[in-house]
């Protein structure tokens, strides 16, 4: 350990949350015939936090791992993209594992192996009221609520001080069927939607929270409950946003997919990056529509992310440049 | 060698034929500048059994091969399956050998090792009247009594004999141009026919055996040899059948394939099994087609082959399972 | 399923207990910096369970795995082998995962993801009496008890069925410092080192049940226990026994290893297979060195193990057979 | 150094320009997250090389390398493929390289490493009168000249030889705007134009030498310079000739294109063939286009290039021929 | 980039150099034969910059990069270790590359492509006096004078400003001799030497600056030019240091060597590490052979680095840790 | 096909006979278990002709192979290597294989699929008299007689031709038990001998000539049969030789080997190389054992061969040249 003391560093995001180690195989199968399987990482907000950055964005990640090489690899290659990492070593529970099989081209099937991981032991000690104070904005996901009670305790526990400290509150709602039930979440994602000041969702998350309902009615219930800014992510539909008031669609930028896994989090991580350089709400949705979009041309969760510069070989019809 | 005998054990369906090692390269271009081969096994009867096995079928498979490592991998492959192997080790002839050359994404050129291989000698011997007895449904290919005399030799007693003990008997015509002349196998495979109780084939196969003509002539054509179930495969226009005197026309499965190899015989154990489960006879279509779509959507002769369980997966449009 | 009940057939060897997916890195390295990993399995009585087959021994293994990707892994590995698989998917837990980072040629460091595994929920139904009856001999090892309160009941259950039947016990200690304190290893391994009749132990091992001693004292203590063979494993020492009352020491095959893991299985293995042929303690002993040393030869747990034909390559001295 | 004197032999073409190693990603996503690059060579003069070899003409190409490992690997590929190597070795100055990155499926980045590398200084001396007086044909393509003042003269004192000796001039105007301005290109081009039979080039390339315009004027412009032939490639678009004065366009062939890189180079290498052949400019340009339409459906520069018995598969339509 | 200034954080020890791209083959052979290459990074200063960071010293490298792909992956690996990173993108020169050709497995030969590398072009501007003055300790070696004058005239100043803010100046000669001559380097190293307070010579290299003698002549004559601290490496003779007037010999680690590159930096960081935590010279040169013996049990140059929790494995007997 | 006729050139050496495509598993383990298979290609004659040309010999090569993918990969390997290669495409007959199953690091078995081969069905037209004229020296192995009775033919043929026009004939030996018998290929390899000015033979393969005997024995034995160069290749333990009547003994260079495959082929180029050159009998021998001594430290039959620049490595202690 080093014997100086850096301080609390002022950031523009900070986030937190489950990042794992993600087992995939390269080509399409069943996995019982795979014998090699690619090594990486995944979780929604470095996913974010990977993207904010290559978008030129300072973040902040503080992420609690097993003290073993899975923790390790899932710390190096966060760090490796420019995030600031407060790395957090449960010596007691193992790093969170996420194994993908892509049974076709078209369908993935993940198991995962994060029941009682270190992520899951996630307290509100762990996210310090300086760090959140030292940023402008704090984005939370519906993932972390859903791993344990001491998780759910630190997302709501983070987002009171970000409060408090005049720090923007960003929520993406991110349901996962596999970690709760519907009911259960809906009911705890609206206690934090209430909370939140810029706030994403699917159709199907808005469902859960305000009841099932139009592409706008959604954005109204959701706005309804507090949040200045709805933003409701329609994939290849593009989105449907409810700003400080205003109505505003933008489609989608027409392309192949390769993978569509991190779309989302990167169409906000567009939006954010836009927004806290000061961009109008028509700017930034339509950075985050090109985000989202190119983040599908590759394979990999976050491996897509572009960089601004990237962003504009979308206009490009040249395929090599040299 | 274990010194307990187990006897011979009931099986529902029992097959026999030559199963390859198959090497390919991994991505298209000439097979002179590949570095790397992929090593795998194929064979169009294994591929019906483990197609048949992964639909919840138990299977026999009877396998000559040679005493070496080739062999040793087809054995390992097949039983990998769960399909119970029948092993014949040749120590006078090497494992057949087939390579595949990817020249580009759509042609494919295949060079075999097969003259004298272990399975072009097979005899009588090797597929027992016991084993036959303790089937309910014994299935040959048209590949085999192309191999040598004695392999012909083979299936022809192994048929008597199935027929004796009241052991349904489906055959897949399966012409390889490569074994031998149109003429010669239109005789045999005729004389197979007639002993069949169900035949498969594609229109040119089965204009080897009736002379050319519309599809359903095709079919009533083979009928009137003797089967009373015949199902004209017709790839991405699905099937046409003439069962018990009733024609059934199906309709493909729209999908975008990557390899179609082994998608007949995915068709064929779609139908065997729903027929040994006493489906009726569109139910047993349903499936062929389904499963002959499924194979197409992974590479290789047998990995794609689908669970019952995967099967639903062409009906769902969520990309990702978790 | 298939409608044919094949019955219990008759086997040399039953086995059970928890066999995992296996991950490693290809080259020495931290796994921080890996990228691609090596999927297989390992299980210390699939590991002996292979070498048994490959020695020629007919073997039964019951598997509980997870109904799972990794499951279907693990099922596909040993029944490649040869090994009979009864298969026993649990719903509601996935299969046990092991991870290998060979930080330098000599030095691996394995963490497990086996805490509430499918098999760790192993019950004395999962392996009925009628397959234990159809035996000649039972083998168990000391990581089963080791996995949870209803796995420790399987392993006395099955032991004492077997007892009844007349069926041979055969017990490696494989002492797991991961699962359980030497205390109370000690004390459940004492327990059933007096229903086995016959005992493999490493030195420590033995030490943990009859006190620390001698290589001489420890066999003669364990064989007070009750056990007519006990054999003391020493690696590269290479053995001492006690067998119906007979001292005997063999001396290791030098060899140069490159991978130990497995070794002390295959050894076991070794012995079995020469007491299952009725071959003399000598033999027995003299094939348990050979495959021990063979196992060392080649990366993984089990892939190393020797057919009979292949021990007889630790004698040439020419390297390319041709 | 062979202590034989081979001599010069006659050749049907000859060639010479700067062939780099190439490194390429396998797969699309950042170069900066790739762990591993495939090692190859690429050069627009040994593409067409290769692709003329491979349609059965006889070509020798004179390569100016770095006396090191990657000049090695650009001198033995050249010659796997059965062209006839000069080899030159710089002991000053490494081998060329670029460098690969496939950011996205659609969008390739190019990195050079060829500033001050051997084939930049290529000299008059190292492209021997003999050698070129030995051929029908001298095959120069506008990116020498860009290389440096030397490989400038090195190209014009190697077309004046060539036109001096009757040898045909085949030019490919190939401008490279990484290497030049279009300016100095324009200019320098203009004269190249000038003193070649046959010249080729794209819409964009024929801009620069006679302004902008159609497609027909264009072909015209370059013709009213001198060469016999003129030829503007025009990609999925076909071609546009004006050859003797006859005014000829042909369509391209419908496929899926993987890689156009080097498809350029394959359709030159198609018209050479023919031309050499003795065949009329329709057949050449047929042959042309279905050169240029096969390289696309492999990646790699060359890797794809077809030979004459692989152009037919264009007009299979079963996938795999066995 | 971010509108959040962090201001210069406080850093234990900073350092600045070339650091490239590294390519090598994975297995010994010609390069001319292979197809692939691992594609990684190495320079001697984040050598030692990783080795410091997994010992738990704080360590803060500042980078002049092209602004290419490669230049990307130096910067992400660096980040990746912990290191923090001050990158420095430069638009007109791409990044250094290096290739490893591991002719056999005892010789390897190294091809550079840093003639006018972004680095080369480090100036004095690249490493602020608030950087400097904000650590306890500057590193430097003598690489970096040796690339161009422009670093060079970097290195003199950036010592003499450490100097005048009283922040230790650390020197490892790190001669080479493809980057200038011995006498060059020779009057080079020697102003440097007498500027330094640690210096890090082998024999050869201490030999340019004092001329020859035996490792206590040459510890000698270093020291007289004015460093407290002199140590001597001998590789696997161990090191002979004269520190503070005290000279102390230390015997090598014995093992098994896999790659010794990097050994050298592993050592300095040791060295230093324990410096920088207050240990005694003793204590210092213990940890630095044993970091340096570690380093050499993994392929690459930094990645078997050690942690202070894996220096205990050279103590360890027992190969398997589960 | 070209229609320039380039004659016959002149070469040093001339060589024929069998190459195979060859296929090897990457690390030790069954070939059961394997999943990738390396491909390359290998033959004794290809590799002392590739030998030849990377010591600096002209070599040309008569290779016969069939008309598929494997033939095509045999041809630009040796091409790649800058042989001069007279290609002979067989329509009938497949290319021969061979596949390397490494069982551990030492014991390696190979499976031939050569039987009716192209390169067995070799006749004397395809070796003609001009291309022998055109040499100075014919290279012919015990393998090529062994092949078929045509191939048996061929030999004998070229031998004589060679003899007629006054050009040396090297004769090795080669002797392969899976081809024919001893005491058939006694009778054979005695006939050649007579007709060879250098023979080259191990211990065994002497005696099968001969008959057993001491090492100097069997020396003279061979050259009492004619041949005034006969040289005794005796692997680690040097060379005995009897050369125009003078007595030579050498020995090995001690280095530790990785793969001795293609060293006998080595030691006989590194002789003829420098018998060619004019160089005393020492000097051909020195040359010989430290190039076959080079060739077992990469694995693969010829991979290793070195460059007379590299032999120098032999004597260097620095691994790492930069």
């Amino acid at each position: 350990m080093s014997r100086i003391d850096a301080g609390i560093a002022p950031t523009e995001v900070l986030t937190f949350g489950e990042t794992m180690a993600l087992m995939r195989t390269d080509s399409p199968g069943p996995l019982a015939t795979a014998h090699q399987l690619a090594l990486g990482i995944g979780g929604a907000e470095t996913n974010v936090a990977i993207a904010l950055r290559r978008l030129g964005t300072d973040v902040t990640w503080i992420g609690r791992v097993g003290d073993d090489g899975l923790g390790e690899k899932v710390l190096r290659e966060v760090a490796a993209e420019g995030v600031r990492v407060v790395p957090i070593l449960d010596p007691h529970a193992p790093t969170g594992l996420m194994i993908k099989e892509r049974r076709t081209g078209d369908h993935t099937r993940v198991t995962y192996y994060r029941a009682s991981s270190a992520a899951s032991r996630l307290t509100p000690e762990d996210v310090p009221a300086e760090r959140i104070a030292a940023a402008r904005l704090l984005h939370v996901t519906g993932i972390t609520p859903a791993l344990s009670a001491s998780a759910r305790e630190t997302v709501f526990a983070a987002v009171d001080i970000a409060r408090e400290h005049g720090v923007t509150v960003a929520l993406d709602l991110n349901y996962r069927a596999a970690l709760w039930s519907a009911e259960e979440a809906g009911e705890v994602l609206r206690e934090l939607v209430t909370r939140a000041d810029i706030v994403f969702a699917g159709d199907d998350e808005a469902a859960l929270v305000v009841g099932t309902g139009e592409c706008a009615d959604l954005a109204r219930g959701l706005a309804a409950l507090g949040p200045a800014q709805v933003i409701i992510k329609r994939g290849d539909k593009g989105a449907h946003a409810l700003i400080e008031g205003e109505v505003l669609d933008v489609e989608a930028v027409p392309i192949r997919p390769v993978d569509t896994v991190g779309a989302g989090d990167a169409f906000v991580a567009g939006y954010l990056a836009e927004y806290l350089a000061g961009e109008d709400p028509a700017r930034r949705l339509h950075t985050a529509v090109r985000t989202g979009a190119f983040a599908c041309l590759v394979a990999g969760d976050w491996e897509g992310m572009p960089t601004r510069r990237e962003l504009s070989l979308l206009d490009s019809t040249d395929p090599v440049q040299r």
